[in-house]
């Protein structure tokens, strides 16, 4: 960390900074330049806010050198994390394709869905039993029936199960049915959840929030790591622009970056960061094109009658297309669908 | 709300989204123009995602005519809520100022800031015991080890206490000491939460996400008055832009724009819409001028020496200073500060 | 377009409405509501602004039902625009690969590059000579001077240039020289400069602006549509966000929104939309995977001492590279680079 | 200009930098740190572009210590502009209010509206006659017959006249007409226009670009300057945001930010900032309380009739009610309105 002194800044004040960066248990390298005065705070400064060096009279700026991240770092941790959870693998050369409802509604729905989602390549499964929903007036979710009836779907697909989790309550009913936890874009920040996740065993899938940057969703990672819990997948899924004509504009350079930043796998939702299903196709192939290790997509057998989100759903049968097009995408990038396997192992009584 | 199909839609796809009109409990008017075919659906329309009908085949745009939000409308209360708390009432003539630290850092910081606070006319007193930090690194703060200290500077200055809430477990502690509940921006949508305080009958203040809408907000506030707890004050705390010469944008318009929409008071966090000590007082004078009911302003006896957020705390005596002009703009404004009479009050033994 | 009367609107201001509707050369389509009345005005919307009858007495809101641009549209043109400039056809089956260094800096660096470029499999030579630079000390480009290079650049390469044009009085001397008029992100809504460009016969690449919605982008476009030059390709460049990690934010949604909503061609240019060398490549096999009809991308023989933009700029061996990823995803596609073909065509004496 | 070089730089590198910090005319203060390489870049580095060193191989990155603009900067000419023409006087005590309609449409209009807003209390007058209009099929301006009809209202009403200038080629006759050239938001970086202008000695009111930053508002400011024309106003007008509440989210922080940063008067557009007649008069209040100038207004006499940007334009009695809420707000700011005293000169027969 460099702390860059004003111009004018008395002795007094730089006595005052390297005092308080010893303070902060770091060493000093100081360099009198003739415009400036650097001081340079050696050690541990991951764990150091700028601010406390920041606001000190005569400070102009302050400048990490490293990142304030450390364990998701690819800095520490260069090769790729690869994320393993029954017949599935997340961040190798396999492409995982999560698929399912918005949300869970009802036995057949989930079956069906479990079933066509399945036979067109999916993965793993997903559906939402705790919904956050900007309205209060709006369906909120089936709860624990809704696990029951999603593990009833695993069973019979023997697709593993992501789940979104909203409170650090939920933490203990959830581990007992699901394979990854999700955490919504809304609960990035959700920093009591972050450490109740971080002390499971349970993978997850951490959405990043509508506003926030990749550093703090590498922080939000970081969070769930430093508890312990290694099995991170990142999603990117749109962040707020100015722009309307989508419900979210999907950040496509996050994928490159974060790949560059972090070992952890990076997934794509891009039924969320378009809003549209006609869109939908078009920004998956564009993810895997750009290196992302997976997708997740809303699949709904019915979406004019789906409870929530079915603006943005797909029907199985484009769905299945979507995985015809994606699969090619990925020969290309050198990788291919977890999909087919899990499919053919399913079919030969594996599952 | 207004459905309105696409040029080229068929009769069929007029019938099926009347009849999901219907099944939603809504009356329909149907209207045959030369260029599109309008279906209005009328009744109870507050609790319905417009995305219901956006998703039906044929359907080009649906657009509410009236608010997704009821409770916190204007329309159905058109007279200005006026909250009060022992000698504090906000929303009325009288502009409420809270003040006080970041964090509550030990029992001589807390006393000589709430001290102080009051001294220079604040009219309660803030401090977080429970911190949202993008580090899993940095201090999270004392817990309940603060919150008696918090009870202690009120036993001492009179002054309520606002404390930030994060959880939905931290409940139960929280409304046995504190006098608001704070929800931060970045669990304004943390909906259990929300739910959670709206059970509670303890005064709430809830902040704007970072990149929340004005509308989102007044959503969020309908969950807690949902729950029937009506006391809920709205605060402006800066949104995310890509302006970066200050740490988040002031929203100055939002303070209009939520005085016209809604008739729940609006307070305004300059500290954090802006992030500079330097712009604090421009902006808390703006905010008077513009409209709103009260300012939240982070004050602590040694900025360089705060755990967090020094940056943008003022001392003592530049939070006196931001009191006389503040209390100048408001009595333009046909208003007073609460702080005088609380403070006259305090001095005459009443607090 | 519809507009929607106040609940409590007076049976004066609805005819005040309509007598301005009809004033507006509109025919009205009257509908009394149980909530709201409507009137619909039907006839050439798409010329009149939305304000024009939101800022009557009585109104709550005005909806289009058709969009504000024609020309540009899909509806009137539902066929793909290919636009043929020599051996290049941009908008069809073959994807354009634009390239070339941000600032022609002198005769060698210019035919080098553009040497370099085609051999790699480019179809076209970018060169900036008027350099819209945000500091007034920074190099402005060589002007005239740098027209001539370029033009000796096609000579030798057979490859058509694309320049940026900065203002109306340069109209002259780039039609004299270029093959396409590029306007810059800055100029996106210099409406003199589209009014001028649209009056010439010469294919245009027109970026999208810093903030500019894919809508205005489109009435931008309508601009020079309606002087009569067809040949418009629309440029997505990335869009401002709160974002820091990259220079821009690349909208890859408006690749199929675009393509959905307009007939023109829609070209990437990942080397802006990233400002990054690292990221340039998997960005460029993203828009192609969304659909892009081509890329612009900025090539330097030496980005190290480029006078500008050298961060973003690949060298010749990258850029080929390049080449190689997007025509692989090309032909997923069902598309192929047009870059071969006029290699080869070079190769054979043709160019 | 410090430029950090990354952990495993090579000396190599580090020895290549230096060469071209060299070669740009800077001295080199080299720093081996513990964590890194600095080197610093000591003279005239405000006008280098940081990217001439970031892209240079083994580069972290570069930071900026002096600000990019000079002669706009506080830096290096401490106290307040004041710029004057006529009676009026911008950057002193005295707040200017500058007033008028968005189009100069006939000769009653810009008449009566002259008369009005200078018994009202403006102290100079606004008009456009070179719009710039998002459609080609909206009204386009009366051009120079609009010039005609602004210099026959100022010679009735002694108010000084503010007219967009949209192109380089409209300086001449516009220098003939106007006393203060207005630059607007999309014209922000028409760096062509700006060097034009600069050329001139008529006074500027530089409006903020729609996405730019403070840092590039000033960078624009500073194109002017150099040309020497050193009557330059700031104009912060909203930037464009997530939020769709109001047409622009005024940027209030700009205002203190502004101040701090340069000498140069600044004026805040409430009416372009909300895009709301009901919001002008709370957003003008607070921009006199942050510190503003100045304000520019529309006022129309018939708003509803406005060929163009009637929703936010005030009536004359609405603006006459601002000035007066205004004028109490400049008190206690220490200021006053130059508009009482002009209007007084003028009953005494001065203009």
């Amino acid at each position: 960390m460099m702390i860059i002194m004003k111009a004018n800044a008395t002795p007094q004040q730089v006595e005052a900074v390297i005092e308080q960066v010893k303070r902060a248990g770091l060493n000093v390298h100081l360099s009198q330049g003739v415009e400036a005065t650097i001081i340079g705070a050696v050690g541990e400064t991951h764990n150091l806010p700028v601010e406390r060096f920041e606001r000190l009279d005569g400070v102009q700026l302050v400048q990490r050198i490293t990142q304030p991240y450390k364990l998701a770092s690819r800095q520490f941790h260069p090769e790729d994390s690869v994320i393993t959870l029954d017949g599935l693998s997340v961040g190798g050369n396999e492409i995982a394709v999560i698929a399912g409802p918005c949300s869970v509604e009802s036995r057949s729905q989930i079956l069906e869905t479990a079933q066509a989602a399945k036979e067109a390549g999916a993965s793993a499964l997903r559906g939402g039993v705790f919904k956050p929903r900007t309205s209060p007036y709006a369906f909120q979710g089936l709860g624990e029936e809704g696990l029951e009836l999603l593990a009833e779907a695993r069973e019979l697909t023997g697709l593993p199960i992501v789940v979104e989790i909203m409170s650090q309550v939920q933490v203990e009913v959830m581990v007992k049915y699901v394979d990854v936890l999700q955490v919504g874009a809304r609960n990035m920040q959700n920093f009591n959840l972050l450490r109740a996740i971080g002390a499971t065993r349970t993978p997850v899938l951490l959405k990043r929030g509508l506003s926030a940057t990749v550093e703090e969703l590498l922080m939000s990672a970081e969070y769930i790591l430093a508890g312990g819990n290694t099995r991170v997948m990142l999603c990117e899924r749109g962040i707020r622009t100015f722009e309307t004509s989508t419900r979210n504009t999907t950040d496509i350079n996050a994928i490159p970056v974060l790949k560059h930043a972090t070992h952890l796998p990076v997934i794509l939702d891009p039924s969320h960061s378009t809003g549209h299903a006609n869109y939908v196709a078009a920004i998956a192939r564009a993810g895997i094109a750009a290196g992302a290790d997976g997708l997740i997509i809303e699949v709904h057998p019915d979406p004019a009658s789906a409870v929530s989100d079915g603006k943005h759903s797909l029907k199985p049968e484009q769905f299945a297309e979507l995985i015809q097009q994606v699969g090619q995408i990925a020969q290309i990038m050198g990788r291919s669908l977890v999909t087919s396997r899990a499919f053919q192992a399913a079919k030969n009584g594996w599952a």
